[in-house]
Formats: C-alpha cells, structure tokens, sequence
C-alpha cells in the first residue's frame, strides 16, 4: 500500500510556456535537425550562449524601456542583489529575448583569433514578458543564422536567405506557400527624403509605422504618414509602396536601384528566385538595421522570419568594425504554418525513432534467460531495441505490441532456440523467412536492416 | 569609414555560465548526440519542459529552504509581481534546478493516457545559484532518464543503470576509469537500526551525514556519526561501511541481503556487471529516494551522475501511485573527465561537421559563373559545401584552405570547364582522378562519398 498523500495540489507549466511531451518533442527535434544539416552545410558552425545574460547586454542598445519587455532573474542566494531589487532597482540578469546581443559580445570577445567571415548558427531558446497569442508565446525556440566580415556584404545578403529559404524548402513548403520580402533600408531612405520629401527628423518615427504597416490598417496608417509628413495627395501611392494597400502598382517601385538590383541579382544567382518578391515598404522593427532587410510571410500568419544587415551593432558592443547580416526564424509560427499544410506526417517525423528490433519470448526458459542477454548485445551494436514488460508470454499480443511500437524487425525466441536458432519477422512486410543461427543473428539483422542508418 | 563608436562597454558572460564557440559547441553536441542515441536504443523517448517553473513546484517537495539556492524569475512587465517581490516576497517562477519536478508534474498531468511504462530521457539546461567551482556551474546540461510504472521494479534499475553505462562506454571510458557505486536505502536503513542500533529519529539525518561522507574526512565524520547514536567502539567499521575509510572491508557488507541481491543479478543480466559495485555508504542526497540509490564516480572528481528509486513523488505531485527510477548525469564533469583522458580527440568530435565539398574557381569567367550555381545544386542535394570568399584565384591557396576547412573532396573549376568537365580532388588522400562531367557531377561526388552518411 502506498502511504496516504497529503492535500494533492495540481501543478501546471507557467503560461505561455510549453512540455514536450513524446510526440510534440519529435516534431520540435524535426524542424530542429533540418535548421541544423542545412546550416551545415552552408558552412555555417553551431554556437551557443547562457540562457540568461546582464541584463545590461539589453538596454545597451535598447534603451532602459526593454525591461519591461524581458523576464529578470536573480540569485535566491544574493542578499545584495535582493536588497536591490526590493529598493526599487532592477534584477541583474535577464533571460536572453534575443540572441544578436550574445552574439555580438561574444564576437567582440574574441575578434581577433576568430578567422573571417564569421558564419554562425544557434538554435537556442529565447522569452518575451507577454502576453501570449496564437504564434507568440513567453518561451520558444529560435534559429539564428549570421554571416559576419568577409568583404562580400551582397553575397552574404543572398547566402542568408538561401539558407532560411533551403529550410523551408526540406521542410516540405513550397515558394507559393512563403513570400521572402526583400527590400533595403538605405533605398527607403531614399525614396522617403527624394520621392515623399518625409523630413529627415521624421526617418525614425517613419521606419516604426512602416513596420506596424500592415497591423494597423490603412485608415490610421494614413492617418500617420500625413501627421508625419507625406503630402496627402500621395498617401494612396504612398500606402501601396508600404505594403499597406494591395501590391498592384509594385511594378512602378525602382529594382534598379542600386541598393536593390545587386541583391535580386545574388539571389537569382543563389538560385532562390522563386522564392523571393521585392516588397519595398519592408523595414523590420529592430532599430539596428543598417541596409538589407527581409522577412518571410506566409499569408494570415506573423512573420515566420526576419533579418537583414546590421553593420554597426558589433562594433557598438566592444568588437570591431564588421560587416554583418542575419536572421531569426522561431519554432511556433512555422509549426503552426507546417501542421496546417500536413507538412508534419507522423511517418516522417517518427521515421528517426523507429525500433529496429523487438524482441519477443515464448516464456520457454531458455527464451527467459536469453531475451535479457540478446537485448543488452543488439543495443550495444547501436540498434534501437525493445521488448515488452508485460507478463503476457503470448507471441500474437508480444507482435501486435511490436507493431504498435513501430519496431521494423521482431525476433522470436521460441521452440527454435534448443537448436541454436531464433524466428525473425519482418513487421513492415509480413514476411518470415526460415529460422537464423543465434550465433550469426548480429549479422542476419545488420543485412535485413541495411537500408537503415544505424 | 565607420561611424565614430560611442565610449566602449566590456560585456561579459555572467560569471558561472559558459558562451559555446564552434569547438566547445561540437564537444557538447557529441556529448548529446550519444545521450539521445543511447537513450533512444534503450527504447526511451523525448520529452522536455519549461526553463522556468512556478517556483512552488520546487518549494512543495523541497520546502522554503530551496529559494535561496535557485534563481528566481518575473515579468518585467508585471506590475503586481514587481511589487510583491518589493514588498518581499519571492519571484514567482524559478529556472529549473532539477528535472524531476518537471517529469512529475508532465506524468500526472496526462497520467490515464500515458502507456505503461514511461521511459522517457531529456537533455535540458539546468541552474544553480551557487558559487562556480570544478565540475559545478550555474548553467548546466543534464541527461536525464527516467523509468516510471510496469511491474518491474528490478529489472528497471538495472535498465537505468545499464543506459548510463552504455553512453559511457560509447564515449570511449573503461570500467575501470569510473565505478557505478549502488546500495538501497532501506538495506542501509536496516543496517544503520538493526546492526548500530541507530535511533530511527537520526535516520533523515545520518543519510545526509552519510552523503557527505567522504566530503568532510574521516575525523569530523566519527565525531558526527557518534553523536547520532553510532557507538564510539562501533565507529571504524562504520565509516569503512560508509566508504569514508578505505573500502578493504567490503567483504564483510552482505550483498545476500533481500535489498541487494535481486539488483546484483539483474545488473549481470544487463551485461554491466564490470562497471558496477555494491557501495552500502551509498544513500545519495535528495529526499525522494525510497529504495535503490547509485551514484557514478570517478577518482578525485564530483559523482558523474546519481540516481535511484522514487516510488512515491509522482503521487506527490498530484499523479497516481507510480513506481519509478532514474538519473541525471550533467555535462561539466563528464566533459572534464573525457578530456582529462583525451576522449574528445578533434577528429572525432569534428567529423560530422567536415565539409563534403569544396568548390574553387579558377578565375575564368565561365568558372565564376559556374561556382555559385554548382554551390547551390549541392547544397540542395544535401551535401556540406563550402567554398573561398577570399578575392584570390590561386588554385594551391585555394586548396590549402579546402584543407584547412577539413574538406573531403574539392571541386576545381578550370580550363576543362569549357568541354563541360571539373577536376574532382580526394583531400584525404590526394588523389586527383581523370576530370569528370559537370553534368553527372552530382553523381560522381556520391559514388565518391558512398562511405559517407550524407
């Protein structure tokens, strides 16, 4: 008898946060290895850093309003750092919202001895102090991909969306499913001060309602553009440019330009075409953008994507001067987009977890003793391998158990095994061939499963 | 030029966590990769949870004592969190110390729908709010595996212990570099009453003064031990009992004993028998444990990984009455330990991330066309490819750096381009064949990689 519990309290994940249980970690572990092969092999080397950083890594360029944005943390242990807080002071640590900081510190820190360009990856996992939404929750995971130095900032503008885009692509999404909007900052720039004679005071204020763009509607986007500037006899055409109102006039905006022409060039080169669409009004939130932004869409969805150059920002955090470009693409949006299209078939992503191998006992004790000794020396052979913990010495329920495991192969340790000889049962197609030598098994398995990587 | 930069910040990881650069990165995802492998050939799947907790679900097992040693987390955002921590209370959330609480807390929730047993293993980050020292940090990975349900009490933890071994020996240790010490808390719980005649209130506390053992020396062990009711003629034989005097006694410890035996065989049944011992001092730390306690340890080092039977924690957490069993091994000792024995030589650690392919151009103008579409094709057929962003077109520099890259094959594209042919070249073994079609490039490279997992 178990000990009488006391009053049960039921425990739950804080909200916005998510448990992986079985099935949901196979499909995060799916999209992660896909980040992973194609940042591979695209040259790019996998990095990682602290979950929680100063929380001065944030305001340094975000200014002080940031911490309301991100969770704080702090020592249970650190009388000083709780006197602090309760004085009115902010907690010292923040769990990282982004990973571009920890990025650019740690290339500042280490300038030097690191070979150029530096082309990185990470997959960590990032928090945000919000409120939660369909596509937006307070933990989630986060492919991060940075091209930095090497004096080829256009190439590198393509290589980066080739990368988002090879993703998407192994991922099973088609380029109508996703648009790649491109556009460049120093272009918009341009055409506000030049075409819309928007005062350059207003550039900034200018760049966040762009970014708001399509969220706001174009009553209150025009609203604003007039408020700031643009004469109110342009503000339709102005709209169109910003994406707000329908793309129909997109011919009239200028890919010749010279802050354009090179990028659509290197893409096409990079042969990621299809996928890509100039989409002028893009400009993406972060103020740290220098020159080329994107971000991939997918109708009715938040951003699956975005990125662009930041040539500044390592410099600004201790390190060098260096040309840079990347982007973030996070785990929830693209799941949901995934699981809408069908792109997430259990065959697929089970496919890497499949037993090779269940081992079955006809309950003889030959068989009894056996099953242990076969299990341990396939696992060590590197085959997945499993058996069942039930006392049912039954072989129909014992495969139907195999079966339901998804195992490829079922051994039988029956009357066979006197005469050194065990049953094998190919579960895929019903087939079972005449009975194999005990002693050779390791091998008859190695060459009944060598289309599978073992 | 750049802008004039702003007076320079030095930015610095929190003290205790670690930034991973691509040579830390590979030795911790090599370290994982056969975690997960092992784990998942022994037949247990993936899960994993928040990083951070309500920090209740760590207070209710461990009691208020625990928010000093964690650290704690809330919103930026949230008014009323800010001020209730003002007024001084606790955070209302915690990163994560441990995962057990996580697991319990995932089992109840879903208890009825969950198969029997459930195996189940994650690899999460884990947090302490303590000191760094050798082998402790802040931030750390954990494996952990776990065992819960199915009538096989036994049989599961030798299971356990015999998966921790096997990852071990897939990292290249030998039995005798480290020793699976195991015992069971109620054969030493029997001892302790029936042999030194301890009072049964001191038990709580002689299984923490037992778990210190060897920690705080022999001296100021027997004066404690005495204290608690260990008589002084007795307190030799006890401290070799406990493992804090040398072990040469063993002999005498009676591994016939109901709580031992059953374990001794099913361990030999497992096929690890050579890396395990019986330890009867063994008692291990956390309160939970409720009957056969391990601990893997190395000489001169903190344990590599503990663990045990928990019968009774999930009911606890508001699940049902669950029999269960596992360990965690985090990575920061067993990392210290492999490269202490030069386990993590570089070839190794570094042989998924060689790249297939270098591509190099000549510098003709039909080569520099031809690169980055032939970079493109191979990449989308799955392969590693890199090539130079360097401005020289020196064939032999080129080759130096495909070298240096650690490429398998490079790809020169020259004069033969003009008759539709490259020149393929083994780095490996220098070998550099007839040149071969571009058109059936693709094909050549996979019957030249055919050993490789592409």
């Amino acid at each position: 008898m178990p000990p009488a519990t006391p009053a049960q309290h039921k425990f739950q994940s804080p909200k916005g946060t998510r448990d992986f249980y079985p099935a949901d970690m196979a499909v995060r572990r799916y999209i992660e290895s896909i980040w992973r092969k194609v940042s591979i092999n695209h040259g790019f080397e996998e990095v990682d850093g602290p979950t929680f950083e100063h929380l001065d890594l944030y305001t340094h360029k975000s200014g002080p309003g940031i911490v309301s944005e991100i969770f704080q943390v702090f020592s249970g242990k650190d009388e000083e750092q709780i006197r602090s807080i309760r004085a009115g002071g902010d907690a010292p640590f923040a769990l990282r919202p982004e990973f571009t900081p920890t990025l650019a510190r740690m290339v500042a820190a280490k300038a030097a001895e690191l070979p150029r360009p530096i082309k990185w990856f990470a997959t960590p996992t990032m928090f945000r102090a919000e409120r939660p939404q369909r596509g937006r929750l307070r933990e989630h995971f986060q492919w991060n991909v940075d091209f930095m130095g090497g004096d080829v900032r256009t190439e590198a503008d393509a290589e980066i969306i080739a990368t988002a885009v090879a993703a998407l692509d192994k991922l099973g999404l088609q380029p109508g499913d996703v648009v790649v909007g491109y556009s460049n900052r120093l272009y918009v720039q341009e055409i506000l001060i030049k075409t819309y004679g928007l005062p350059e005071d207003n550039l900034d204020a200018m760049f966040v309602l762009l970014d708001e763009g399509t969220k706001i509607g174009p009553e209150q986007f025009d609203q604003r553009a007039i408020a700031m500037g643009i004469a109110p006899s342009n503000v339709d055409w102005f709209s169109t440019f910003a994406g707000v109102r329908p793309l129909e006039g997109i011919g009239r905006w200028d890919t010749d330009s010279v802050w354009i022409e090179p990028l659509k060039r290197a893409i096409q080169q990079a042969g990621v075409s299809e996928w890509c669409d100039f989409r002028p009004g893009i400009v993406r939130g972060l103020a740290y953008y220098t020159g080329t932004v994107f971000e991939i869409i997918a109708e009715g969805e938040r951003a699956i994507a975005g990125g662009g150059r930041y040539d500044n920002l390592i410099e600004s955090f201790g390190g060098p001067s260096l040309p840079a470009c990347g982007f973030g693409m996070g785990d929830v949006v693209l799941a949901n987009i995934l699981h809408d299209k069908g792109l997430l078939p259990e065959e697929v992503i089970m496919q890497p977890l499949r037993p090779h191998v269940f081992v079955i006992s006809s309950g003889k004790e030959q068989a009894e003793a056996e099953l242990p000794k076969l299990v341990a020396q396939l696992r060590r052979a590197g085959y997945h391998v499993r058996h069942s913990y039930r006392s049912t010495r039954n072989v129909g329920k014992l495969l139907g158990e195999a079966g339901k495991a998804r195992a490829r192969l079922a051994i039988i340790l029956g009357d066979e095994l006197a005469e050194g000889k065990v049953a094998v049962k190919n579960l895929d197609t019903g087939e079972q061939g005449e009975p194999v030598s005990r002693d050779g098994l390791e091998s008859s398995i190695k060459a009944m499963l060598s289309a599978v990587d073992v």
